[in-house]
């Protein structure tokens, strides 16, 4: 990380570099993913965006530049940018070996390749200089979850450091399903009975788990001062289901 | 903590941000109130300090604005700022919702609340404008020692990643007690013998726990490359006592 | 960490702070030796690299101001600074207690003297102002490795987090030796057969340790997926030796 502040300021004395993260578990691209996607909308439009969780450095594995709504990304192509790709990106394939730092190693491609190209971007080299438009990219599954008959089928993305699992449901997914007033939510085997509207909410019991809204916008399944992944034995790729019922609790 | 760096960049892109520290244990108040103390004086004039461990995020906890000394600090009223508080503040509860970010999570304060506020201070917005005084907060149990007969009794407020056991016992305490030259002095159970005035002082006995003078101005008890705590079996909260002795050590 | 910006700050506000690593091993100077050398050059040139690993603050060991290449170091003289002064230092004890920050603990140095004194430098004063020029200071045992009649002996100087096992042998000292087209690598009793130019470079059997030219230009051992350190019960200082023989792959 160090090295690829000093290749920023060599290039552009001026840019305010602030760190995002220091939690990344070691090759875990999702993990990333799922921070650049929950950060990025807090950040002022023209921020460059540089992520490197890159297991496949040296190989054929493309060096990106992407634009997605007001914010730049650099990175590798491996699925770290896929979810804030989703829905808007113009996405460029950097290739003017140019800008990379000399001599270009094929182990740290963070200090030799993306923090040049951030730092240039940061100067005002426009992205046609820097690459070639594509249209094909690696993404990981998509974060949309699947409409069923009777409600909406998700999954785990992420189970943070407080074990709260994180699922891709939206409350625009619930309520574009008609559903939101009776429900029932389940993760994998375990039925979630209460919902919460903070983590401190004790206006249901203490001891179990409940789904809450967090702070990424997702529905989360949670509990008081415990791990609720670990209790719940659920892993990231968890299968999440809102389904109508006659009789239930309210989800939202 | 990267979406509270992007939302103060969002509103005040001169601002000067620096990390303090990514070691504080989960929900962990006391330890953050110790590290806002213990860094506070270094800091300029002015300087905002916004912390947020939060466990009662969205309940009915305060949001705080305080000024203490010439150093700003924004976040819950939780006891984090507790130590920083107790001998001079002026305390706003955040009232004024228009500087919140929109739309409010009741998950992540520290972006939506705590950030917004901080940065409109940093941009000039009076606390008067923020919210309005109040004279009642959340506190954690007081840094002053009590007064015994013949000497004084503290407790270990931090112990930190070495296994130092922080007191919060200082050199103006054990001097007002008219002690500091014959005393004796212990932690739980155990009598600490010998006195260094800095970790490798090796006029003292190698293998034994040591009292010395912390960074932040407390008495520590300490080993040479191993942790006291471990060894002593003193967990946060625990004893701390300085007394009058016919026969002893000095402390000081 | 933090208290040392403060003090940056306070003293000078234009002052660019940026964070190389929170990853050093507690009292492991060594490691932190390795990290200083393997970011200095990519910093600009008068960046000033403040690094306090310091099991003997408080002791007689002295600070140092370094200027090594277009690079500045501050920190204590143990050896944390061993690797970049090899080929090229101007050292100063500093001296001039007057730039300390008073009072002076004897347990946090990074706080009241290497901080105010990088922030001194930082803001135009001279070396020749803070201390006196000095010949002697704590090595840690060379980068150089041993020639032999029939190649070069080298040695593991750091291990990664994941598991790299990062030598002291360079293409240079590889070349210097005559050697490159056939020879044998060996790190303690395991020879390794294969050598990849990235991490990922299938070429090769997936299961085995390689050699790779890691990103501080020092010749790695490596696994992919796993930890070659622990597979090959590797320990830093353990031998690593490359020989010509009659048959046998290339290195490099």
């Amino acid at each position: 990380m160090g090295a690829v502040k000093g290749v920023i300021l060599e290039g552009n004395p001026e840019a305010r570099i602030v760190d995002i993260t220091h939690e990344i578990p070691e090759h875990d691209i999702e993990a990333a993913a799922f921070t650049v996607l929950a950060v990025a909308g807090s950040f002022p439009a023209g921020t460059i965006h540089l992520a490197v969780v890159d297991p496949g450095v040296g190989s054929s594995r493309k060096p990106l530049l992407i634009l997605s709504g007001d914010q730049f990304f650099v990175g590798p192509d491996n699925g770290l940018f896929s979810y804030v790709m989703e829905n808007d990106a113009v996405v460029y394939e950097v290739t003017n070996t140019e800008f990379f730092r000399q001599p270009l190693s094929q182990t740290f491609h963070g200090r030799d390749v993306f923090a040049p190209v951030a730092e240039a971007l940061s100067s005002g080299v426009k992205p046609d200089t820097l690459g070639k438009r594509i249209t094909d990219w690696v993404t990981l599954p998509s974060l949309k979850p699947k409409k069923l008959r009777d409600g909406v089928e998700g999954r785990v993305i992420q189970i943070d450091r407080f074990g709260n699992c994180i699922t891709n449901l939206t409350p625009a997914d619930i309520r574009a399903e008609g559903i939101g007033s009776v429900t029932q939510l389940k993760v994998g085997k375990n039925r979630i009975e209460s919902f919460r509207r903070f983590y401190g909410d004790h206006a249901q019991a203490e001891k179990t788990s409940f789904a809450i809204w967090g702070s990424a916008g997702f529905l989360e399944i949670s509990m008081e001062n415990r791990s609720a992944a670990e209790l719940l034995k659920v892993k990231r790729g968890e299968r999440v289901l809102v389904v109508r019922t006659k009789h239930g609790r309210t989800v939202s």
